[in-house]
């Protein structure tokens, strides 16, 4: 399975009057824990990726998130992410934010492949994903950590 | 049931490199319009009603999101909110976004009623919700319309 | 001169853990101000304008701004937007955001019309505003009220 | 003087349709690093200053930026801050952000230290700072990395 953990901390900017992080931040998060573990997959930038599939991203039809326990600023967090399914034109990404080794906030994601449309650049359709992008998405960590960085 | 429709617009701030907008801004927007609701059931403004009924807060458990179609800045979208369920110490709330009238994005969330601990004013945690409060979320908007405005 | 006021209200979300608002929000709010500014001048939304005049966008070269006094959430404030003054390729915009009449924040902004690069698209430079952009935003809001709405 | 430098990536979530980054995101990061220059200079986190200073923060009375270069997602860079001027009751700080090494934007703040009012702790207002935090702001880097971490 394709995984990877990235570390942060929770800043004042993301904080609320009642002290405590504002939830849609975490939503930020998870976005940019997707992006990494899609990097990490493909080996490349997601400003490379973008243009090396042509696509124009993988925007979400659901999203969902349980928090259990609050954090604030200041706190250190891991934010364990994993390709949990993946389909023809959309995957599955799961989230698992901890603090101190304790789990604060799931996160649950689909995401789809879209492409522009050729006659009206401005709208979006979604497409089946590249056969190599499937592969690299459904190997996991094993196939590409042996494959060479690019 | 309680209601309340607010309309507002997408703005360039709320969309990404891809010229749609950016979801965590869905989640900004239901947490706007919840406070809304609930600002009226209340007939005072959040900042009043924290105070008048001495609690921290109504932070989500569970926050979820279908979107079906895509907006961009510039959009006129409205968002309807209603309060679907009322318990001891939580509540939830449903909204629907549409543009043009056309459903494009459905919000859930769960929240829960708390109050900061007494020994240690950082730390919160849930309460059952005052009964002037839960007779107001269930008695909907033909007992909020006929209440004086306070 | 070209001039404009809008309406909004500081909301939970844009507050941080003092309680008051998080100073980026006004700059996020001001950029929308101008954008219904310029809105207004040419008669048609941003996205319109965008491609009616095939650029790219006006980013800031420089922005400042001054606190007075703090607002926070629920507070009602106006945002009175003026076009100070207008370049071969930039232009200057002031903001005073008031709450009850009273002032709280000015905004300064410099931008400059942008276009992509033909060669690469992802790449922008300045480019001398079209003609009639420069009339619109020298001729004011009297001009502005007696053109037919596009 | 008081300098600290720290390296952040520009991602999807702060960037506009442009494709570059939202500005008010760079007054977000320079507020993180500001931050940080403190927590570094009282041997604490800000969470731990605001309670052992008894304040309720340090919001801006100014901020400026001036915009060389555009950044974009997938830009790593770097903010080197630095502590530049300290009064009675306010300081001044300074940010340049740099990518590849390469100055593309500067960013200035004054700031002044807040204290909530006895009778009415919803209202701020300024105060001289703590004589430890004036003597730890004008003391500098080599004063601080003397100190035992607290």
């Amino acid at each position: 399975m394709l995984t990877n953990t990235r570390h942060t901390r929770i800043e004042w900017c993301d904080c609320d009057p009642a002290g405590i992080i504002f939830y849609p931040r975490y939503f930020e998060m998870f976005d940019t824990s997707t992006t990494v573990l899609i990097e990490r997959a493909l080996g490349m930038s997601k400003f490379e990726y973008l243009k090396a599939y042509d696509f124009a991203g993988h925007p979400l039809v659901e999203a969902r998130a349980r928090f259990r326990l609050p954090t604030r600023f200041g706190d250190e967090v891991a934010i364990a992410t994993a390709l949990v399914e993946c389909g023809r034109s959309s995957f599955k990404v799961e989230h698992r934010l901890t603090r101190a080794g304790v789990l604060a906030v799931e996160g649950f994601e689909t995401r789809v492949w879209v492409i522009r449309l050729a006659d009206d650049p401005q709208r979006i359709r979604s497409q089946p994903m590249p056969r190599q992008v499937v592969e690299r998405f459904k190997n996991g960590n094993a196939a590409i950590d042996s494959l060479p960085s690019s």
